[in-house]
């Protein structure tokens, strides 16, 4: 069946499973010492355009937030994300299992507002009580969003400039890192995320990768001995050359960046059909996630014909809906998809 | 270069890539609600001998048994454990930072004795002060051990009997179980395992997969909300597909046992190579991994042809090395290592 | 100077001194073993009307917020509460350092209202990926609130349904208990909380003790081996006498309610101040704590005189203050105090 | 009846009750910010001989234990500790809980030895596997030990230079240190303590104070926000002056010494008494805790007429008994033990 309900549903880019197939066979050092796996980490550190960068990889994104914010915040300190953001809401208190709170402020379409965070941070210290309250140690965004959006350079660079100011770092969730970078309607680049951020991650498995994401410590800040920390929380991988292999391939001849334009080009296709027949969207979202309105009569007669997820409910009769495009997605499933409509 | 120093060495069995690529475009649900995760999941409980048993899949060892571990423990609750064993040593205290104690009793070979065991519990409630110390809440060994031993069926029965005597879950750790499974010298199958435990899991990283490991809940006693508990430690994937389809090859026409066997005829081979030139065996091991004596001068020699792991110092001129062999190792190896000494 | 700004700026009631003296010398069972909490401990059944009550005794509000939630939830469940809760915002993160999320819901005044927390758990459980989500695994709410106010029966009975209904605990943080029962604004009977919660607490810190806390688990329904829980968490007192013989005292010939009553009429004392010296209040509470809107003019011109706790931020030229009486507070006081406005 | 079970059993010395009554009414500061807390804190200081000496106050000493150790470590690293040690066996989990292990080296009556600490430090480090293993990070040490002994200055000396050579914090847990501090048989001052460890703490529970122990980071090495870990962990008395009022007392006109004194000299009268009756002791200790063998028929014989402990069973007719003395043991109380013998 036509398949949009997200964008982890198909296996691995075939030039990975290429390369896992190729180098089967080779005995390779554990625990992310082999060769394929320093590759991976050079290939991203040029990308980043950052010779300072220390690149490690995880299996996946909750578990990269988990370890990523434990270890760089102190037991008393907290992270500041967006109601909507995904460690606020969808990873099971994973933050909170690992001590920390989360420090919430409103979400507009995802996206957290500097102004928000800097009231947040003010407020706090300006408390005569907050000793007793827990420290802004933090600040966690998602590019894209939980909702497909996007920050302009211009918002990336103030709530940058907002944890400089505090001394505290500026977390960047890439969970779909690709999907942002590719959009037509961003003027943020890799680098600028290397430069503007204190430590994200470059999202591989919804960006093509069986499993994976590759965390960039931007300046030499990885927290000190950060490989027992991984190992504590039960997130080495003994082969880890199953995580290097993949970001190798991906950071070979651009192909994370093509893959991700295509996942692109294909929303923008998806969304110019939505948009001939008819239908109101829900949020306007620039990257592969469209979210789209539809009557619940509608989504009834649609649900046996082609996946997608039913979002949030509009009111009595609508639901948004999310259909996602990915690395895989094809015009022909465009055009199924047209004919379906 | 001749490679035996571990079990994780190399890739996964050809016939698990076959199955990745050609299952590769197929849109499967995600979070491990695919087809072929369920059908690993009747495989295994077919090859348990179990239609109660509960079977859920995670990606790592330590991962495993740091999850297992503390979803089925009370918080006022520890772990048993022989000192060798690998949440004791070598999990960098995956554990602990779970909120559990180890609870060491001495290891023989890498054996927990059932009367060690009995004795801490005992002497546990016999002590007035008990209500001040950690309640022993589990019993861990692992099958293999880390020594490559193995226990008997009457051992193990004994330790069974003994945990349901006290009301507390056995747990078996079997990240290299198809080795134990097939060593020439057990008495010990899969469907006793299967009956004397409360939980246990089928290694897959170390026997031929990728990554992965098949937790066995033997009588529909996997924690309450287990699938929360996972996704809150970080160890979801999102493409549970991964998992589904190494272990649906795995347990399909018996290849989890047929390679595990190559490992131990290896073995054997190895062993008796080693005998004949006169080598002394450190830990007289029936699996695949072999501990064998060598002087510093014969390390410093090898080194440069053969990879191996010291392990550690005998005396001061000699250490004990592990050589394992694994589903990839090859009777060209062996002769090749025969070649060398 | 003349001190208004909380209720644990004094030390104990003098009957509590009295009987710390005169027991001095008597060599006592540690751990809460002696006599003196075993008959506070019955004295509180008494008093609750619950022969089926189990009472612990600790010795402050956070520690037993802390143990109370966490040795009653599950590691993936957590806690609904007000935004205001103190749980919420000012025990430093408590909660979650125990690896609980707190899940808010708005607050009223400080209060948490039935609707909401079932808006709250029915979203949960219509979301299609609630499972990736905390579950929600009780309630809690101050009575009185950190603001003053109290819950009337009826909204009481209303939460206490919501969490059978769903079978979660209500718990009831009764850090200022005394003041609410004693309130001439309330319906709330001790028994009545006592049969609508699952486990509330009596504070004895603001209400005339030098420390402590009685727990009251209201049907049997104390967590399996409380007591090494709390070892564990450091809050085992080795002299538990210390708080037996102090809620001795206080739950001898009704001491508890008689000096919640003192504070009660003395808050009345200074709200009748304030109201005739044309004063606006920025909550009305029936209870201890008053709050005051007063210009920065007027704090700047009182701060000299007399201790009070600036509370918030009101517009530009005003905050609110507040002035707390508690069971020390007498007529002479507020007379001082009319004197200086 | 006739009390030696332990040295918690009575309440606090006279001089500390007349203090809390003194002081009842006075209005003071919360949470540690009153006058007596401050100046508790500068006589502890003056005591110390160290002006970058920084002290804080905790409710008991298992709290203590935890906090300090979890504040000080990295999540990474564990405390090394003697089997023995009060953290590695009677903390219920505690430190473990706070996510920590307890690296074990044996106890020598209750001592932990350099060598061995260094042993495990180095063969640490030596290890290849050492970064899949937990850090040693502290130095834990009690004094007076568990078994009532002692250490020398120069076996302090040692622990203390190993600590600085691999730049670990040496904790001192003075649970009893007065009764260490004024043993006939010691060359250790307050003083050197303070010179040599890194953090330790002074007993007040059970050297004549209801509750209390005072913390003294050395050197101004205070962890950050550590009035906000305190809080977090349950641990802030509201009515801070509870503690700093005990401890005023204590350390004015030396009266911690004098009183602890008197537990040495009832203590050396207790071991001649037992002596001259032909007793065998189980370790020879030199301070308040005596260890004394007595066959089942003795044991049985004097339970009824006084109190003490039963320690552990020496042979199939014997148990070592415990017998301590305390600040408020009398020579009466030991008089009257020696006509029940």
């Amino acid at each position: 069946m036509l398949s949009f309900e997200c964008d982890y549903n198909t296996g691995a880019h075939p030039r990975i499973l290429e390369a896992l197939v190729r180098t089967n066979m080779e005995a390779c050092k554990g625990y992310g010492n082999d060769v394929y796996t320093e590759q991976a980490r050079e290939k991203i550190r040029a990308a980043c355009g950052r010779e300072d960068a220390d690149v490690r990889f995880l299996v996946g994104g909750t578990q990269t937030n988990r370890i990523v914010i434990d270890s760089m915040l102190k037991n008393y300190e907290g992270v500041i994300a967006a109601t909507t953001g995904h460690i606020s809401a969808h990873e099971a208190g994973a933050i909170e299992a690992s001590g920390h709170k989360v420090l919430t402020v409103p979400g507009y379409d995802g996206k957290l507002r500097a102004a928000d965070a800097e009231a947040l941070i003010e407020s706090f210290y300006a408390d005569g009580a907050h000793e007793h309250m827990v420290f802004p140690g933090m600040v966690y965004i998602s590019h894209p969003t939980e909702y497909g959006t996007l920050y302009t350079l211009e918002e990336l660079k103030e709530i940058s400039a907002l944890c400089r100011r505090y001394s505290i770092p500026l977390f960047l969730d890439g969970a779909r890192l690709g999907y942002g970078l590719m959009s037509r309607e961003t003027d943020v680049k890799l680098t600028d995320i290397a430069e503007l951020c204190d430590v994200f991650y470059i999202g591989g498995t919804k960006v093509g990768a069986l499993c994976g994401e590759a965390v960039v410590f931007t300046h030499n800040n990885a927290p000190k001995h950060f490989f027992t920390t991984v190992k504590q929380n039960g997130a080495l991988l003994a082969k880890g050359r199953l995580l290097g292999i993949q970001f190798d391939v991906l950071f070979t001849d651009g192909l994370y960046f093509e893959i991700s334009r295509n996942a692109i080009d294909r929303a923008e296709d998806l969304k110019q059909l939505f948009c001939e027949k008819g239908y109101r969207f829900f949020k306007n979202s620039p990257t592969n996630q469209q979210f789209i309105v539809l009557s619940d009569e509608k989504i009834a007669e649609l649900e046996p014909l082609v996946r997608f997820e039913v979002w949030e409910r509009v009111d009595a009769e609508h639901c948004a809906v999310r259909f996602a495009t990915s690395w895989a997605t094809t015009r022909e499933d465009i055009e199924a998809l047209g004919k379906i409509l």
